[in-house]
């Protein structure tokens, strides 16, 4: 019998359909009314509303803020000929967006109709991240379905993250099928970057950043380039083979510094990018009491999130305006300032805010020359705000 | 005697320079506590805190509601000298950010530290447009600065916008110096447009959507290009020279749509794309009731503000939503739409919160592959939100 048939129905509370008709994929615990028949974590529900209208069909969790995650409008069997054809238009979208890369995100969770679900393609590896009960429990239909998609030489789960948690599950990273070697060469815009992918392994490679770094490259010529939180060079190995004069690499990751070096080196680079250990903080501290030798007029920064949840934002906001003015402060005029923020907590406006209190704050009336976001491969449902994530800014200082 | 040793005081109400120190150039009528001296309209003035401190100079206007517009932080002459520098520092930005190009905003009025001066070049010719009175009555200074600079065929003062009233200045074209043809023949992206610049013409070219349709290029191939609000064609010409299989561009304007056929012509896309003189809202009606044979797969939208003032905006946005989701509702699934808006009393968040609403209201959820605005040429200064107006999203219908 197929599984569909015995399905336990969620059904909501009146009126709280708005959002789910508005193509967001979310019904969070507090506006279920009562779920019908047996509902385990991950379990296929159908979704109905007050009025017994169906909604379709989606993962359940009894334990977990977000209760349901839509999976389809209408009821089907959720095997892995449902993951190939999800996972076939995923990869249709990234070869019409992605042309000429062979390593990017295959799959984005929720905005490639698959929620829960983060496919990283790295070549011929496949990198998963699971963040929902119902897609863990559906792994091998979704290793089938990729299998027969790709016939990648190896899958491998990397499920570290805490978010994992919040669903009950538990933190491991392993192989799923094949062979996944420690560490595979990617091309990225003619480019070739190490990025290690194996177990154990911190550094991977961040595609979502992809267009903003060709973005920059006509931006890059002649100019002196501090990298700051540079990972493994991907910013800086583009600076220095388009044109700039000087590349200096900062991270405080050792492992970062050594891939990005060997970045460098693999492309040509490795005598115009340097790269240190060190603090970002630190060196930025040491421009203002006048005590750096490498005089910058473009800076590239990066920073991790510093917004582990919601509340945290506005202390977030005022320490990366910190830093931002403090990055200015090191520019001359006609300086370049390349900034990011990369969590889904800090809005479009609050990045720009934190910019301009930044400037306010360094004395460096700036431009904004350009304000983006992640890459294509990264698309953003725009029904779900909660799957946009990182900002990025050109500024220069006047 | 220079002009700057006889200057008004424009003195502050306590606490009001907080806004001119983070960089914003105007005072409003309401944070002046009393003016010191003679300051007639569009006078030179210096300003200074209740406390005292100078904060620099800038243009007086005594019935604006923009008391003052900032013009330096200490006390120099104002002359074609000045002029001369600060339009330099604006042609050296644009030769750094527009490389190749020879057809511009020269100068972006706050942006470029110049407030009320907007300056396109149009090849050799340039078009002046004033908004202050301090800039109307030093126009002899900016064109000995032009000329100069630039050494220009002509000048032309394209005088006519409402908002000349609110500093009490007359609406009116006509040249300022040497001579200016109907129109001109202008480069963009490889491509050769006519724009009209003289006297009782009523197009000219829209250069801030040049980065936008350079973006939108790799997206053309193979698709069927449905440009409403076509103008004079800049987009649709791009869609038809960069792989588009059919082109075809609408506008209300018989001089926009004929100037268009002369622009697709020039580029060797007149048998690709074709042009109707027609409203938009009929045109995307008559998809809903299934009577338009074009079946396009990419529609470019990009209609004139809607917006007179803020008050206007809430019903606005319902039409932008209304426009969208017709739009939307005519494109199959894998279809393109790339928007814009152009009034700066649209922000950001209120454009994306449209799309969002009108995906809601077409029941075609889609991804928003990217957001961006105006180009480079058109500077956003940082601590001033005024100085941002264009915003351009690109989605796809899941």
């Amino acid at each position: 019998m197929p599984e569909t048939e015995t399905l336990a129905v969620v059904r909501l509370k009146p009126g709280q359909e708005d959002r789910l008709r508005a193509g967001h994929l979310w019904l969070f615990s507090n506006e279920v009314a009562r779920v019908e028949g047996a509902a385990p974590p991950g379990c296929l529900a159908k979704v109905a509303t007050a009025g017994g209208e169906s909604l379709g069909l989606g993962f359940y969790h009894p334990h977990s803020l977000i209760a349901l995650r839509m999976l389809a409008p209408g009821v089907e069997p959720v095997d892995a000929a449902f993951f190939r054809r999800r996972l076939e238009a995923a990869l249709a979208y990234r070869t019409r967006v992605c042309p000429g890369e062979t390593s990017y995100r295959l799959c984005f969770g929720e905005s490639d109709a698959l929620p829960g679900l983060v496919v990283d393609r790295y070549e011929d590896v496949l990198v998963l991240q699971v963040y929902s009960a119902g897609m863990e429990l559906r792994l091998p239909a979704i290793g089938e379905a990729l299998e027969a998609l790709l016939s990648p030489r190896g899958i491998f789960l990397k499920n570290d993250h805490r978010l994992r948690q919040l669903e009950g599950l538990p933190g491991e990273c392993r192989l799923l099928s094949g062979s996944v070697p420690e560490r595979v060469q990617i091309s990225e815009g003619g480019l070739r970057f190490w990025a290690s992918v194996g177990a154990g392994q911190k550094t991977g490679h961040y595609f979502d950043q992809r267009e903003n770094r060709a973005y920059l490259r006509p931006f890059f010529p002649g100019r002196t380039v501090l990298d700051l939180f540079c990972y493994t060079g991907a910013f800086a190995v583009n600076a220095a083979k388009f044109g700039a004069k000087a590349v200096l690499g900062i991270d405080s990751s050792a492992a970062a510094v050594a891939l990005a070096r060997e970045n460098a080196a693999l492309n040509g680079a490795g005598a115009a990018a340097e790269f240190d250990e060190a603090d970002a903080e630190a060196v930025l501290a040491s421009f203002a009491e006048g005590r750096q030798p490498f005089r910058p007029d473009m800076i590239l920064l990066d920073p991790p999130s510093f917004v582990p949840s919601k509340k945290h934002l506005p202390k977030a906001l005022r320490a990366y305006a910190k830093l931002n003015a403090a990055a200015l402060k090191a520019l001359p005029p006609g300086g370049l300032l390349a900034t990011s923020t990369c969590s889904h907590h800090v809005g479009r406006e609050d990045f720009v805010g934190m910019l301009r209190c930044a400037q306010a704050k360094a004395r460096k009336p700036a431009r904004l020359l350009a304000l983006r976001g992640q890459a294509c491969d990264h698309p953003i449902l725009l029904a779900m705000p909660e799957t946009e994530y990182l900002h990025f800014a050109l500024l220069e200082v006047v």
